[in-house]
């Protein structure tokens, strides 16, 4: 912390009440600095983390906190609120495994009043927070801090509505830089830049100064009555717009890069009652010349050089190395060429979800409907109802958000929308708020859905195709990174309900199948034990829905032991269904199935998690040679029980 | 039909431009006498049909259903539809078993553009359907048709704003009532109502009239031209407001109870380029006083006497039944009395949750949030994180709107929300949209939660008392309808992870085990299986989570057979989990498990489900004979092999 003098003396957020404003600028820099240097190593939310930098130190400046309470929406902002909250020793940890969460989190520190990772919650959250301390009589403040972008998240709009309704005194700092991860999208986005250009925090400024200055007897009483006096103010500092009209006070837009100005505004805000928004102005990536110029590019990044801001050459991902999000990609660009039905849907993730190359093809057949899940199913399901044939592509932990929609606008009505779900299974850095290991147990038992797992580029394309002509809802589900695919011969034809053998041996008793972005790990693990002598069969499941069950049991039955691995919550997942078919035929193959923990898992790169959670190719060994032992045992017990016991039998 | 000739005529809606105004009139009155004729038979959704019958008939001699196409949010307003859409005839049969839904279906008429039963999801279609026809270069307009109740749902909102985006010309009819299904809340109803004071049709009317007598060669294309102009117009027709910050043409307020204004209105609002909003102003349950005098109550309502709009009393629940909702409400009483922290939230279902009395008792710690699911949890959890004990009360089909807030909100942090999930299991009448089914395989493995499922009263209560006193997250689900004890023994205290014993022979080699609200078919199942000298335990559970599974497999290992009755999907159920538990300790008890399928369940009565889903008492009784006759073969089987067979030895 030496190259940071300031910030190494702020152990907690109230110090900065002592600071002059030189020193808090240069404080400033000083995170920032700390910033892009920890970002650039351990990789991170850089842009959206830069552009909130003053508006931080001035909301922790004017407010108290723990005791006034600040709400972080999606929570990748944060970074320099925990490092003001006396965890600036420890940020050099953020976001690796057993440090710093890159989010809020109520575990780590009384600072962090709410945990966040997805968009639009915060002002549900903070009304929460404010109605049970207006119960239990406490006159603390509470602040929510919401993103442009995150404002369109259908949550964030029933929570305006119902802030509006209540009229306690909650804080909405707009944070403005229109942009969500990419550029922001939708009617309220342009009706913010309209507001943007209309009043300045200058005239703002001019006007209560104005107005208090031709009032005796100046004082903190008198500000408050001032503001008070709704009529008097009025028109000039709230102008009636969209915010006003559903009961909040609005004042701004002020520009967010002034400490000054912040603090000065923020103490005006304090005094405000009832429900107010705060608009302020950011530029994502404030101050990071390479992250102000591509703030979409900079929104998360991983480790890269700061000179330069590019990716250190050692750390590049091979070329050759084909993502999934990149085969997904690809495949729909085939399929939309073949087929001018194919249309796609984003929310607010095109080039997260690898839509930037059809979105520049097919510009009028593709939809980026924002941060909105909700709507991008059900607009996808209507345009299936008009006969197009909608892809959706999302993040598994994002699916999370349009569960009814899937249930009642698309499987029930049995409409053919495509879904996609990028970064299925352990997802890494960013930690427990996105993973995507739920989305098996929840969806394998909706009806009327197919659901695939494709693991190889060529696997991807023939699942897109595959959903694109069986005219039924369809969902598909690939892990996060670079696809794999065991040789040639998994990248043979797919078979309705049938996935492929993709490693056979002679007179192997042992088969080990996977499900999900395990395939690399089983593979390995099969062939090391192969080594030690036990010969080793691989499956890699395809299809989730249908299953064909016959043929699966035919192939099962070949063999003594199986083990399934599933990238997935292992307790209510396929692998219960699989012990059941079996269970069912009262079939005695020695069976067990391993898959994710029913745990939150915390930050941690995929590779850690994955042994974390004893699903590397080790603890799959280890698994196959344990139950092997249990095998062995039983059949002593058996000879014993038969008198046929001896040495040589087994 | 005789008693209605012109209604009787009417096979498509085309056939409406051939009436005269009068006749037209006549036939909302006839609509309307079918509908209360009707709905006082069957019961179904009154007040809000009764509604929308000018405004049906406008939009369908105005537009050309099905090329246009009209969607209804919710769909509990579709009636009139229906009965001009070729379906007058089959109308009495709606929301029976076999019969008409009570909701838009694609499957049933050419009409039905786009399945709802779940609130705001309208837009989000309509964008889809009209995005599609655009694509597909069709000319086509759609409609959707919401209530103001149902606009507040973020999705709703989400849709507006990429509507406003995407200027397609969707025409978004704003059905006022101020009502959801109770009085509306929320910033944007109290908004709406100021609108409705400004400005009226009359004054529409006249400008229009004004601005078109005032120019030569009158005609439609001149009209469009009119409305093109937009300096013209705007300002006097189209008022700036918060539909047009979202970049919408608002038309309105216009008095929804004349057919000849509102073709008027719809002609004109027809030509209107690019997303229009027209706000109509309609009256809950017009046309019949009781439902007008108590729109609430006659929102969704079981069979009635016209005369007096009261139940018959032939048909009243017995006044010694409690329903489940009943009990819910009666114990958040009790322990709100003790505990002060103890806070209620609902999402615009005070009354059809159980809540009204608590509201009523402590209304300070009452929240109704509007339709807003996703709003009304993690506001719960922002309550819970200020130290407030929340417990919100929903329908099982409802939290499928929340599920990510659920795991990200309140999951994750474990903080202490209790959600009490009314209607969980089978529903009936509402049909395949509302059904209770999958919240078991949803919910059942998120980390974190405890979760139960009371059947009686006073499982209830006591169900609600260790929730508040378990200091982490909790669901409870409980079905609809009746309460059900099997006797004093079931209200035995409550034991962490436990169930009771409700049903003990002496000697019994069978337990039945019940999970969800099928004790009652399950105790009589068991009756029927001792008179049949079949000696039958009956176990009900109570908890999924925490489950104590050594206590359960020592009490399964009791038994030679086993069949385990969940009110859930079965597939991906708790059953499969007990299997699992089984079979992990190769058990040989003979076990079966039987749910609900993986299938969308139409409309019937809750114990026409029941029977359709084989999980009667019958089928139950059927279910443990034909197991015990695959165990008396197999133990044959065993004797044989063994050498041991006689007839007397089984």
């Amino acid at each position: 912390m030496k190259e940071y003098p300031i910030l190494a003396g702020i152990n907690h957020p109230e110090q900065l009440r002592s600071l002059t404003s030189k020193q808090l600028d240069d404080l400033a820099q000083e995170i920032r600095d700390c910033i892009i240097n920890t970002v650039s190593q351990n990789g991170g939310h850089l842009a959206s983390n830069l552009g909130v930098v003053e508006l931080t130190l001035a909301m922790h400046k004017v407010f108290s906190s723990p005791r006034d309470k600040f709400i972080w929406d999606v929570g990748h902002q944060c970074y320099t609120h925990k490092l003001l909250t006396g965890r600036a020793d420890l940020f050099h940890t953020i976001r690796q495994q057993g440090g710093l969460s890159g989010f809020p989190k109520r575990d780590e520190n009384p600072h962090d009043i709410f945990n966040t990772g997805h968009a639009s919650t915060s002002i549900s959250a903070g009304m929460g927070v404010l109605a049970g301390d207006h119960i239990q009589k406490r006159t603390n403040k509470v602040l929510c801090v919401i993103g442009d972008g995150a404002l369109t998240g259908g949550q964030a709009l029933e929570a305006l509505n119902f802030a509006g309704h209540l009229q306690q005194d909650l804080i909405v700092i707009l944070n403005d830089n229109t942009m969500s991860i990419s550029r922001n999208v939708g009617a309220l986005s342009s009706y913010l830049s309209q507001l943007a250009l209309t009043v300045s925090y200058k005239r703002f400024r001019t006007v209560v100064d104005f107005t208090i200055s031709h009032i005796p007897f100046v004082g903190k009483s008198l500000l408050r009555w001032v503001y008070r006096l709704k009529r008097g103010v009025k028109g000039i500092v709230y102008k009636e717009n969209l915010f006003t009209d559903l009961g909040f006070k609005y004042v701004g837009p002020v520009k967010g890069h002034s400490i000054e100005k912040l603090t000065d505004v923020l103490e005006h805000v304090r005094e405000i009652e009832g429900p107010v928004l705060l608009h302020v102005l950011t530029t994502k990536g404030k101050g990071y010349a390479h992250a102000e110029g591509d703030p979409s590019s900079f929104h998360g990044v991983g480790p890269f050089a700061i000179e330069t801001g590019k990716v250190d050459p050692s750390l590049k991902a091979d070329p050759k190395t084909v993502t999934t999000t990149a085969a997904f990609g690809c495949a729909i660009l085939t399929e939309a060429k073949k087929n001018d039905k194919v249309a796609a849907i984003t929310a607010a993730m095109s080039s997260g979800t690898g839509l930037l190359p059809f979105k520049e093809e097919f510009p009028q057949r593709f939809f980026d409907v924002g941060i909105a899940e909700q709507h991008a199913l059900t607009f996808a399901a209507g345009l299936a109802a008009s006969g197009m044939q909608p892809v959706v592509a999302i993040y598994s932990t994002f699916m999370q958000r349009a569960v009814d929609q899937l249930i009642h606008d698309i499987a029930l009505p049995g409409l053919p929308v495509v879904i996609c779900m990028d970064r299925s299974g352990l997802v890494g850095d960013d930690g427990e708020t996105h993973q995507g290991i739920f989305d098996m147990v929840m969806f394998r038992n909706i009806p009327g859905l197919a659901f695939l797992a494709p693991q190889s580029a060529r696997e991807i394309e023939m699942s897109l195709e595959w959903a694109l002509g069986a005219n039924q809802p369809v969902l598909i589900r690939y892990p996060k990174g670079a696809t794999y695919s065991c040789g040639e011969v998994q990248d043979t034809p797919l078979e309705e309900g049938k996935g492929v053998l993709v490693k056979k041996r002679e007179h192997s008793t042992i088969l080990l199948i996977s499900l999900g972005g395990l395939l690399k790990e089983v593979v390995s693990a099969s062939d090391i034990l192969d080594e030690k002598g036990l010969k080793c069969d691989v499956y890699q499941m395809r299809f989730i829905r249908p299953l064909n069950k016959p043929a699966l049991l035919g192939l099962l039955q070949n063999y003594e032991q199986i083990l399934f691995v599933e990238e997935g919550i292992g307790s209510g997942g396929m692998g219960e269904e699989i012990a059941m078919i079996l269970s069912e035929k009262h079939s005695d193959i020695l069976y067990d199935h391993i898959g994710v923990p029913s745990e939150f898992l915390a930050q941690a790169t995929r590779d850690q998690l994955i042994k974390q959670c004893k699903l590397d190719h080790e603890s799959i060994v280890a698994r196959v040679e344990q139950i092997q032992s249990e095998l062995r045992f039983s059949k002593v017990v058996d000879m014993v029980k038969n008198d046929k016991w001896s040495p040589h039998n087994i």
